[in-house]
């Protein structure tokens, strides 16, 4: 339980970051959707560590395969499976983490949680479990792009306390893919590449902020009460690893105007009833409402540092964890295509969900 | 679909703002649970409009019935359904909202996703939904309680621009309560309620935020990777009305600081391991770690303002919404056991998929 | 768990025989279907104690109430809660039900498992529980019948060992609901009718098996691998009291025949592709062929009788159980509309979702 | 939707007959289960094609690989994977199965149904998928041995009308094993594989009916009232290919018998509750009883037949489908270990459920 996502488009990954491999299972997508692994393959090299200077060193191809539920080249209906073999094993590498927790990883409470745990490399907690997101959000993208030209787009915003200006357009994939750092805003991109490069010489590690924007979104997604849009969204992001914090539209700030200033007052939009502003962020009342969505996902610093930390080992003993390996100084320019893996996946369950219940029966034929 | 929450502990929420009631059904609670009506309406009177003079004026004395699942003061194992009739009905009042969208309010999503709805005062996307959340909630409390002496506390932290002190401590229930504004601060607490009633005398509304605190909590409690218990806690959080972010722990801020900066070391605290600071906010890897969970809830300013809005109807043409009628100029207050609620909700159940799957079986008796 | 059925039709039942009441919550029914309270009632006064003098002369009226869900004669796609309230109350006729375990009952069980069981009436094991699967199945039944013209009927084949021959055509309601045994094979309905009371004057009871027929179904529902149809269909049926069997088509006796003797062949038939047997039943691989779905569900003698019965009390010592009271000769005549409700509830449940999945989006637009 | 079966102890099934392979991923199996291949090889040897002379004669090894979930000998509490690759590919032997529905198949509904299939050996609806199932059954069964000491035995006890006597006593594995056709009464097992050589001979095929004991199953397992442990079972087995029945206890001739004959009498037997007869099948209300827990399942006869049939094809023209190739003359001796592997995934999820909810919490410490 807890490895899967998803009602009607269902994902179940499996895998550790050391051992046969990472991989997911889709359940539920829509039979006849053109499907091929370049696909796939293209946001997995989006994730894949060593793709940049900014990156850890490490080398994973990441290469995918489609084992089922796919045929000459159109998807069946029936589950499709997505194998990615692991590769560049070093279990010495991970030797001292076998008996000590590293400060804020999931060391301690997987073995506790568990009595258990494969601890080279992180094991399942490792964000190479990411992949298989990536891989099934490859496929919820292209759905929401052929059947309704729904485009996603995240971008990094933030990094430690580097902000860059309110971005005013939809950016395209061009402009985010610009720069390693995925940045839109190339002055801000070069700063948040020099900050994360003078960390990581200092063996150490920064955070930041993701945004992401929705446009083209059906008015209607969304289940209320308890399967609201955001609260399917928030639910989504929280899931990733190192994240600390979402909001939607004028989210944390919102609560500084009052109600007259925070009303999104609705217009006609050349016959098409919408909104003047968008500090709802493209949902009200759980639903979408045709406006673009937008929404905010926090990144905490990595906590793979290469610092020597104190710590304790599995008896509670004082311990040293001695910094060293590959790290990654800055994780978030790699969580841009997972933020946007995760986004196409909730859109894609709640299309589905929205066109069962309310799109499918005619109960007054003329 | 949508109107359910939860996998072991499960509730499903029914009704409308007007009409019959409002009602709950949890299955999967516990057998022999010590279970009487005063447990929930203690809680749905914490919830109740009118219960002070910065909440809305409105009437409800919300009285709830258990109709099954108890037997002799003990829980059977069986579904609880309770059930709230509703009253104070005034359909006239709403006359004008048959054919007008309120600016921010869920009436332009739930008319074009479903082709229909219950315009009088909000119908199912109303926050008299939450009454069967929070008698919900009331029953997950006593099982926290009883099964672990877990205790769950939210307060009020911020209202508009009006920010408290961090709290150092865990409030008691009597800090929290001693002000209607439930702000366990008295001096912030005060200035919370002067600006609340200084809005309403404008006609207008204010948000805020709320924190969450959870103490004693079992170590292992999250499934990852999908259901990490922040995750779980956001969606829960996110499926409220007027909620527009979630942070835990360190959340947005966390990112302003360094990896070395944020990390949490590991220390022996008599002989259980814990952490010397917690910016992980109570979880690692998704499960909780020993330490208390600490969260934080955005709520935007009411929707609802006396003031004339522009807007548009059904037809998309331009319309005016003239504000009167009875409001909430901030509902952040009584949303503060609402938020308890939906915590203890999350947590039961979790507590249940743990016990099921890490603690039900030993395969090497000896 | 285990108190709610279907996926995005999903009913979740609640109450015990003596208690408050006895309910229904439906989560998923497409907004806009035209609803009364008339349309519920029908079905509930056809499963209703006291209709004939071959039930139970119980009294009970089993009153519907609509109580959330629908405004106007429409269902509104937020869920609707149902509610029967118990009448006829006699705690006093079950007191020796208290320590002492009825044969064949659920009671020793149900005070295992919970370690606490509400004894009055069998408490949530009683039949009562199917008020909420009827009133629920009336709306699919609904459903079925203005978006497709689908008819279900089921009837009565045999009694103890009486048994009608094989029903050569899909039988009118008027032709089941002409002998209040609900077989429409009137000289055969005629012997049951006379066994059954002739069992009743003994104290004794009887079983008996259904057959139900479903036409026009469209051609594609059922999801392979584990949701095949005719899995969830058994499921839905194995799921109601005193079952003891399912089969589709040829059934058990299938096995009798050879390969080359059972195949069903493919046939035209005016354009559309038929087969010119029935032995599949309607569904092939897991998925509805558009023939006539056909399968019967095998019911047990009753398990009270109104004669004296060794047993054993909760201390495990013997006890003598005295047969008295007012019991139901034979359940399997008001059994009728609770299968065809079960089977509505599976078919609208698999229609959606076989829209959702397969006939939602286009990928290869002109 | 409709690939993954359990509630807690989760499996999901992917994968053709034809492609890159068949898998399982098992989700929620608790840790620090002792596990290595050769647990799950042995019963995938058990449901191998050509284990014997009276199956097909294709040759497919069905090696399995364990790629994760799995470390140092013990399950990690994390996703479990089972991949086995397809071999013995022979695309050109289904080139006319391209185009023409074979009758009793499943080409027709699923062309119909997902407007596409891969028709190479059935695809999705080939028995291949079963591999996955037995993989998963046979963790789920090494659960149960070393949980609770409880075992499963299924066998063959009609073939065709070849039946064999009741069995009085519950078998052993080698009894069942001794006859390639798995029935444990050998005179009838001999009559059994001269009646399926025959068949085959004529290029027919038989069906046939298997029984299934499981005995010292802890008394509770079942949640009622949909999710009865007869109504999860009989779902279990009609997701099965080539099922048309389940039965429990006494089965359809259980309406034979008046009430008096059928209930089962209450004893104590050596200090525990029993029934001195068990007509119930070893549930009674949708719970086990703690009594030997049986049924039966009805399998139709191999729809592959090696004669010449009567089909039409795509566009609904008549063709003649030509007998050739390899086939199973009976199904049924394979689907003994299928039949267990299913009962035993029942079993662990329903005894972690159980647990979950009526063994995870004391609300009266002493």
């Amino acid at each position: 339980m807890g490895n899967s996502f998803g009602t009607l488009f269902r994902i179940s990954t499996w895998g550790e970051s050391h051992g046969g491999g990472i991989g997911v299972v889709i359940d539920g997508c829509p039979p006849r959707l053109p499907l091929c692994i370049e696909d796939i393959q293209f946001e997995l090299d989006r994730r894949r560590p060593g793709q940049s200077d900014i990156t850890t060193p490490r080398k994973e191809s990441d290469s995918a395969s489609i084992i089922s539920g796919v045929y000459e080249g159109q998807t069946l209906g029936t589950p499709i499976a997505i194998y990615v073999p692991n590769g560049d094993h070093r279990p010495e590498a991970y030797s001292e983490m076998k008996d000590t927790f590293r400060p804020s990883h999931a060391d301690f409470t997987y073995q506790t949680k568990f009595g258990i745990r494969n601890h080279e490399g992180g094991g399942r907690s490792s964000a190479r479990e990411t992949i298989g997101r990536v891989a099934a959000g490859a496929i919820a993208r292209k759905i929401l792009k052929l059947a309704g030209d729904i485009d996603i787009s995240a971008y990094i915003t933030r990094v430690h306390d580097i902000e860059m200006p309110t971005l005013q357009h939809f950016p395209t994939l061009e402009e985010v893919e610009a720069s390693p750092v995925r940045c839109p805003h190339p002055a801000t991109a070069k700063k948040m590449i020099q900050r994360i490069k003078a960390m990581r010489n200092e063996g150490n590690s920064v955070g930041g902020l993701i945004e992401c924007r929705i446009r083209k979104l059906p008015i209607g997604l969304g289940m209320p009460v308890f399967d609201r849009l955001e609260a399917e969204l928030s639910k989504a992001m929280l899931s990733l690893p190192a994240t600390k914090g979402f909001e939607i539209g004028s989210g944390f700030n919102g609560s500084l105007k009052s109600g007259s200033e925070h009303n999104d007052t609705f217009v006609n939009k050349e016959g098409q009833i919408g909104t003047s502003t968008n500090r709802s962020g493209g949902v009200q009342g759980g639903i979408s409402n045709g406006e673009e969505l937008i929404f905010r996902v926090a990144f905490k610093p990595t906590a793979t540092i290469i610092q020597n930390q104190e710590t304790v080992d599995k008896e509670g003993e004082k311990a040293t964890l001695v910094g060293r390996g590959r790290h990654d100084p800055c994780v978030v320019p790699r969580a841009v295509p997972i933020v946007e893996s995760m986004a196409a996946l909730v859109l894609v369950d709640h299309w589905m969900r929205h066109k069962a219940q309310c799109e499918s029966f005619d109960f007054n034929p003329a």
